[in-house]
């Protein structure tokens, strides 16, 4: 038994789970792909973050060019990409008599190679920015990074050689990585075009997020989330159907619990299999929802036998924070995540994910046989969504509310309609009158979107959905997305919970959602 | 045969002298060393480039320490240093949730790690400034740079960490590199306290070049050059005699002259054997004196057998460059080294240079017995000595003149002497005029300031030599100097040839030769 000490934590790792996820490893598909364009930004207030790219000429002119001290360049490689870079970097003109010092900028959008880092002023690291300085002592070198990179477009900045040579860069290209294979995808052939492009631009998201685990984003944080990991896994089993690869994802965080059982908000795979000290109500709760999913898909009774104790336990540790009215408190110790808003009160959605839980784990109950659990479940779902509807539901604004201030958002009404606290003729006018209404507690995140999403997909509002598609995602796409956004606001394309757009992720995986809901919903 | 095509040039490599030159690939003796201290770097404007270094706690203090964004610290390991660095970087805190991002400093002297490298402004490469930024994605990491530094002290940025982790250096230590042997080096034990520590300071110089080749510098330029490589062998012959590394670096000097048989001035290593497309007048001729010197030293018969007729060819290159009256051509086309300084002259001091190496020349047909090219360098000598006094010997001044402007040089006389052309009781009487009418056009670098120390010991001055030598190195070791610099001006401290102090070396070969002259001279 291997026990952890971090930071006042005790882990103890369970050796049997973690010993079916490392089976599980995946293999990598590689592929080499080489730029297109170079290119230039220039300034354009109509563009995103203020930022157009214009072609210059074609990448294969590279070739032809050398550069010295100050001289820059940024070639756009068409799409967006998780890879390992190579150059292949010669000496034009003396023998090299000084070490090459270059300074090299990844970019999944624009702004991040026509701004300079030095710009940041966000409250997250840093570090996140993708950019190297390094010298090179011997030339020629065929330079590979060692680092992975997520981007489209690269800047080179020679910052010296010296007075007697210059450099050319003979080659440069990217070994790119996913453990996705796109064998296994069945073309969507949709007779709606845009939706096949969507559908498209998702399935190029989940593959670039589909690494040894279930990535949330190949830039940042470059880590397992268990919010992801339960849509990722809902958008594979549409398309790459890498399943097992859930299933390594699943064992690994039921690995690791705290003491008291309850699953970490992600994971750590670096130097060892260790997770985070964040716990989210809501994400510990999406442990049992996420091995719901994958049995319903894979049939896979060995795997939900191993671990329906821990997925039970997610459960126990939710109801564990009610209070006597059988409703979630509301208070300064928890963290509960639902979306990227700081004026969101987490209360009535973390209700609503309870519940949702809860049916799923009823469900799992009934399918192990598990008679006392599942009549326990049957009662508890009951006794909580009357008192759901007694305490959270304002019956003047006909709205959930939440927290102590009565909060009226979007996300609230959301997971309740997902939740089934109404019937369904009651979820229906509520819906309508959430997008009549439009509170202004807002969704920030293609996460939340999605399950806005799928609340109208589950009363069967086809038109509604593809509508929202179309204009939450399809203008990402307008806007400039190969890969899906972690975050957009379609009203203030800027915003960052992270205090700067620089720092965002373009390609994350919970944003990967259309191809699932296109395919799963037959839109 | 192997052809190099280097911008218009063609060299064909010798591959007899290269394969004998492989074959003397030194070992390399590796030491693990520890900082001192931290220390900070306050300014003062008694010190060196106005920078003060003082001790805040011993180095041990380190361990128990840790550092988040915007956090530095300085290390002083005691002593110059050339090797190659390893941390030990733990993670204190929350799992590391972000890259560690860091830079490091690598100072030979307080400057380099108290003034931020942007301030350079030299007009040679920014590349040569020992600077690191790089990222680590995964803590705990045993971090070992893979380049070489240069260095006494170490700047330690912690750019970032995240808002939920710090780091500490649990350990931090240097291996050192150089293929001196200390073990054949014999004690001075001088009776002077003084020369002892400024012998000790010239051979840890020496010891710190000595690598897989004589190197000009650890920190800059990293390789070979003809007229270090001349007084570094001197040096060595009396300490660590590793006369093979000598041997070696004379076959690969043969093994790629130009296609005129010229031997450049200087060799790059990587990523093969290559000359550099300098060639410099003096530096040629210092072939064939090092050769004379390696012969003196060691009797190797087969080595001046071997390399003689490319020794031989340096003189010839030099005496095609005399003119009708047999002086040394001053013109736009050519450069002659002789000393840092823009204003010098070179024609006296090279039409010196190339009576000395033909007087050297002359000893060694003699040694080969080669009568014919004896008797031609002899009367050669008689010939080139004549003109010399008849049109650069200035009866009025009493000194030698140089160029068109008849220029009063120190670097003219100080050359004359040591290539005696005229007698001794002249020589001497040359000598103490210099040295009491200190011509305007000084020495700034103290390889001219060698053969100033030189000219005076084939005089016999050995009082005035020991206190040049105590003035000037000695100045170097009371200003900081654990390794004997590149320049040193007393009256302009900050002087640079390179636009600033920062780019200086602080560990040059030329400047290794105290040892040489005190114990050859017996001092």
């Amino acid at each position: 038994m291997k026990i952890q000490q971090v930071k006042n934590r005790t882990i103890i790792e369970n050796k049997f789970y973690k010993e079916k996820a490392d089976k599980l490893k995946p293999n990598f598909n590689k592929n080499i792909i080489h730029p297109i364009s170079i290119i230039e930004m220039t300034p354009d207030v109509n563009e995103i973050h203020g930022w157009k790219s214009n072609v210059v000429e074609p990448a294969a002119d590279l070739k032809g060019k050398d550069f010295g001290k100050g001289d820059t360049f940024i070639l756009d490689f068409g799409k967006h990409l998780v890879g390992y870079l190579t150059t292949n970097i010669k000496p034009v003109g003396s023998p090299p008599d000084a070490p090459l010092h270059l300074r090299l900028t990844f970019g999944e959008m624009p702004v991040e190679v026509a701004e300079p880092f030095s710009n940041y002023n966000g409250w997250i690291s840093s570090s996140w920015l993708q950019e190297e300085m390094l010298h090179v002592d011997v030339l020629p070198e065929v330079l590979s990074l060692p680092r992975r990179y997520s981007f489209r477009y690269v800047k080179v900045e020679v910052l010296d050689t010296s007075a007697k040579y210059r450099v050319s860069f003979e080659d440069i290209y990217c070994n790119t990585v996913t453990s996705a294979d796109s064998k296994n995808v069945v073309p969507l052939n949709s007779s709606d075009k845009e939706l096949n492009v969507i559908d498209q631009v998702s399935i190029n998201t989940l593959k670039d997020c589909t690494q040894s685990v279930f990535e949330d984003g190949p830039k940042r944080d470059r880590r397992m989330w268990l919010g992801d990991l339960r849509l990722q896994a809902l958008a594979n089993y549409e398309t790459f159907q890498n399943n097992d690869l859930v299933k390594r994802c699943l064992y690994l965080f039921a690995a690791v619990p705290n003491e008291e059982g309850q699953i970490a908000a992600n994971l750590f795979m670096e130097p060892q299999l260790m997770p985070d000290d964040t716990y989210l109500y809501d994400y510990s709760l999406f442990f049992t929802t996420t091995l719901y999913d994958y049995y319903m898909v894979t049939k896979d009774l060995e795997t939900l036998d191993d671990l329906w104790p821990i997925a039970y336990r997610q459960i126990e540790l939710g109801l564990e924070r009610l209070d006597e009215r059988n409703i979630v408190k509301d208070d300064e110790t928890w963290w509960s995540f639902i979306d990227w808003n700081d004026d969101l009160n987490k209360q009535a959605p973390s209700q609503a994910i309870l519940i949702y839980a809860m049916k799923k784990a009823k469900k799992l109950a009934q399918i192990l046989n598990n008679k006392e659990t599942y009549r326990f479940l049957q009662k508890k779902i009951e006794d909580v969504t009357e008192s759901t509807l007694q305490h959270l539901w304002d019956k003047d604004v006909e709205f959930f509310v939440s927290g102590s201030d009565y909060q009226v958002s979007w996300a609230s009404q959301v997971w309740m309609v997902i939740s089934g606290v109404l019937d369904q003729k009651s979820n229906l006018k509520l819906m309508n009158r959430l997008l009549t209404e439009k509170p202004s507690i807002m969704m920030n995140t293609p996460y939340m979107y999605h399950h806005l999403a799928e609340a109208l997909l589950l009363l069967g509002e086809k038109k509604k959905t593809i509508t929202i598609i179309k204009e939450y995602w399809g203008g990402m796409i307008k806007d400039g997305a190969d890969t899906f956004w972690e975050l957009y606001n379609p009203s203030n394309k800027d915003y960052s919970p992270y205090g700067s757009h620089l720092i965002n992720s373009y390609c994350h995986a919970w944003s990967c959602t259309p191809t699932y809901l296109i395919r799963k919903y037959n839109l």
